[in-house]
């Protein structure tokens, strides 16, 4: 494994920070402050980690100016340390040795058009027309189908597979098992048999996107599924067809989203959620875990649903009077009328 | 790209439909009322999509009788514009133009028969004694178990997983990412340690099958897991060992069915539902979004679970008051005792 | 297909169990009691299905102590009749026979080292510096990152990709589709903008694992995401980076785990829920299907969390006195104040 080193006057230099101590210090990895090492860079972000400042063997640390009276080492001073550490972090990953151009094994069609300093691995399949654009990286055995484009910069892991009509912008990272432009699943119903609907639309992915694993975007029916630019998608999300997503969403883990939905730009949408189809969800909303949202969402805010999480027995007891609830409040009401009566007489 | 073209008297043939209008009018590709231009067929299944009548630039319009008024330019009668869509629709499909026959990097064991018209893709591996039937086509990098059989016309799209002895009938469509005949998560507990169960039936599926792309069915423990005719499965489903799923049941993304629980015909079960072990569910259910099912449903109707969204500050005093429902429902019924006591007194 | 007979005195030898009738008996398949032909071994061990006992054209069953009374036939007594099945179950597996050893597609990596005894199929593709130690068995299409690990006699599934820097210990197995060590869900928010914050852990999986098909184990950030030994893990489970998993801990399908969560030894998590970050579960404990998990678990006990469910009508009147909650308990707090009053007067 290569390794990457860096003195602290460069990362100072890099992020625009404020160097406090030896600008001559290399360092070599990242850490956490409970497990760095005397070479590595750790951060803090959080005031509930100030605890471990006084014990922390990193050799640097990046922090908010707020911090610095906390640590006597090294320290790289900045308003967001937070966002300085994803900075930094990409200067840690080390770069694959792994064979450069197009493996020998590769398949490709006679009309599609690589790049030059695009890298094809062993066991791809590129189909007819399709364009892969300048630096793309594809991965061992991902599946290109016809008519697609991957814009330039962007990167697909192993066995990823892409149908046809599937167009990927620029710098966007698609992670293994994820599959895009899969049939919707739209159906007519014919006295009980199911008629297929074919899905005649693609799917449409602005720069900047960011794919999960085993993630699914089905292609639209008759128009595009459309995913702007700089979204997020966890691993093992569900984009139904003809949905919208705006820009720079976040979507976590295992989520699901129906039928086009159009989710509004800037949302953060947590994990395991359930969004039924043909909603409108306001840009800038927050959804948190594993809510259902059956209804459009017009105002910005926090939503949720679910009961929260109790000890089994307790727990028990209380979905037994859920089951109750509308009885409950029409004998409470009951009870009201009668204080009434009582009180009156 | 290809493109198909067809006269209204062609479709109006294909459908059985009352032609109004230009019958030489010439069709070439399928749009929605709002997006539709002068050479696109369209189609109204819903009144709320009236108001677009007016202005759609629609060539031609699929409908029923008692929309006609509502429209002067060409149009295709019929009862149920819907399914006329759906089947209209395939009619689009462009055909691909990829490699027929049988790729030269495919790996086919000596004892698998490979009928004549079948083709199969770059880098897919297929087992012994496979045995795969007219006009099968298989997609690039698929792998295919020892034992396997699959019937004529039936479509495996790129990286589908089929392990041994799973039998995949006539006109299905196995998207990318599927898994079929993994082990089902059988064990038994031996003081802490868990000793696998060896799954040893296989997966049956019928005719006319639908599985969407990342769904995962297991093999069964002893005897098959089996999935019936004219089922249709979105993505990213979780079946199983040994359940079965009666004919034309509909089940959308991200549902988990648990092991050994039959699934009757005709069901409609929505997204992202939990259905846990051992259960019947009685044919003709509809479960609605995100339900969570631990008891047979004997009795066809509509089943629902959860608590529906609300902001999030409101649903966070409701959920307080969730977890003090049973106290709450005592003092309700020792209000009305007091009441008794009162009036009685 | 070949086949696998044994001796009735055979599986007692292995099992240790108590042989009643014939030692000769040969036994080629395992059933159940109503499935069960007579060369069949079944088993009983529920009392539930005492009724199958009278009628069962079985073989031979595997029963405990207490129903030998309640079978005339051949018989194998064992304490726990459910894990000899388990033992049992594991001589029918049919041994594959397919192609061992290397398969001529395979590309391997000039630094990797792959034991003699290791068996690797067509299609597969393996970085650098990866060791593949002695009766390791690798499928069909599978894709191995540089400086991976994988231990002896565990088995990778076709089509599973492993990233970069995961190690998996001894008899372990990974089903097809699942994927380990793809970039966890990493990002600074910068004005708006996604900051990806670069995965620099791998993920270390322990001796005797299984991954189920679809499953996702993402890298950790800093540290490494650990999966410890005796884990089984179903289909379609997501791991978010830096999770902790303790030993022999069983989680069912579609279950999400978001990140830095620590799940402790011998836990059962059923399918479907969803734990949140940062969080601690305590060793032992029991969390029932569907949950949501949002805050750490101190006491091993049965957890659970939802409504359960309801015919649709009926659940939809009860979800809107869910929303009246707050104001009905509110309202139930009034009216005893008043008939404190009221009897107080």
């Amino acid at each position: 494994m290569s390794s990457n080193e860096y003195t602290l006057q460069q990362l100072a230099d890099f992020l625009s920070a404020e160097l406090h101590g030896d600008g001559d210090f290399k360092v070599s990895a990242l850490s956490t402050l409970e497990k760095a090492g005397s070479s590595d860079l750790s951060f803090i972000a959080n005031s509930k980690y100030q605890k471990y400042l006084s014990d922390t063997q990193a050799g640097a640390i990046l922090m908010a100016p707020s911090d610095v009276g906390l640590f006597k080492g090294n320290a790289l001073v900045i308003d967001n340390p937070y966002l300085a550490y994803a900075r930094v972090s990409q200067l840690f990953v080390l770069s694959s040795e792994s064979a450069k151009g197009i493996a020998a094994s590769v398949i490709i069609a006679e009309s599609a058009k690589i790049a030059e300093t695009a890298s094809i691995a062993q066991g791809v399949v590129i189909g007819e027309r399709v364009v892969v654009d300048e630096g793309v990286i594809i991965g061992p055995n991902t599946v290109v189908g016809d008519d697609c484009f991957i814009g330039a910069e962007s990167v697909l892991k192993p066995n990823v597979t892409l149908y046809p009509d599937v167009h990927v912008g620029r710098y966007c990272l698609i992670h293994s098992g994820a599959v895009l432009g899969a049939d919707g699943f739209g159906f007519a119903n014919d006295e009980g048999d199911w008629v297929k609907i074919a899905q005649l639309g693609g799917v449409r992915l602005g720069n900047n996107v960011e794919v999960g694993a085993g993630t699914t975007i089905d292609r639209g029916a008759l128009e595009h599924t459309v995913i702007s630019d700089g979204v997020i998608l966890d691993n093992q999300i569900q984009i139904a067809h003809n949905v919208t997503i705006g820009e720079k969403t976040a979507i976590a883990g295992c989520t699901a989203v129906a039928g086009s939905t159009k989710i509004g730009a800037g949302c953060t949408i947590a994990g395991a959620c359930g969004i039924t189809g043909h909603l409108n969800i306001a840009a800038g909303s927050h959804i948190t875990a594993m809510s259902l949202v059956t209804k459009s969402i017009i105002e910005p805010g926090v939503y949720s649903s679910g009961t929260g999480m109790l000890p089994h027995k307790q727990w028990k007891k209380n979905v037994v009077r859920f089951r109750q609830l509308d009885e409950l409040a029409r004998r409470i009401k009951s009870v009201e009328d009668k204080i009434t009566e009582i009180k009156g007489s």
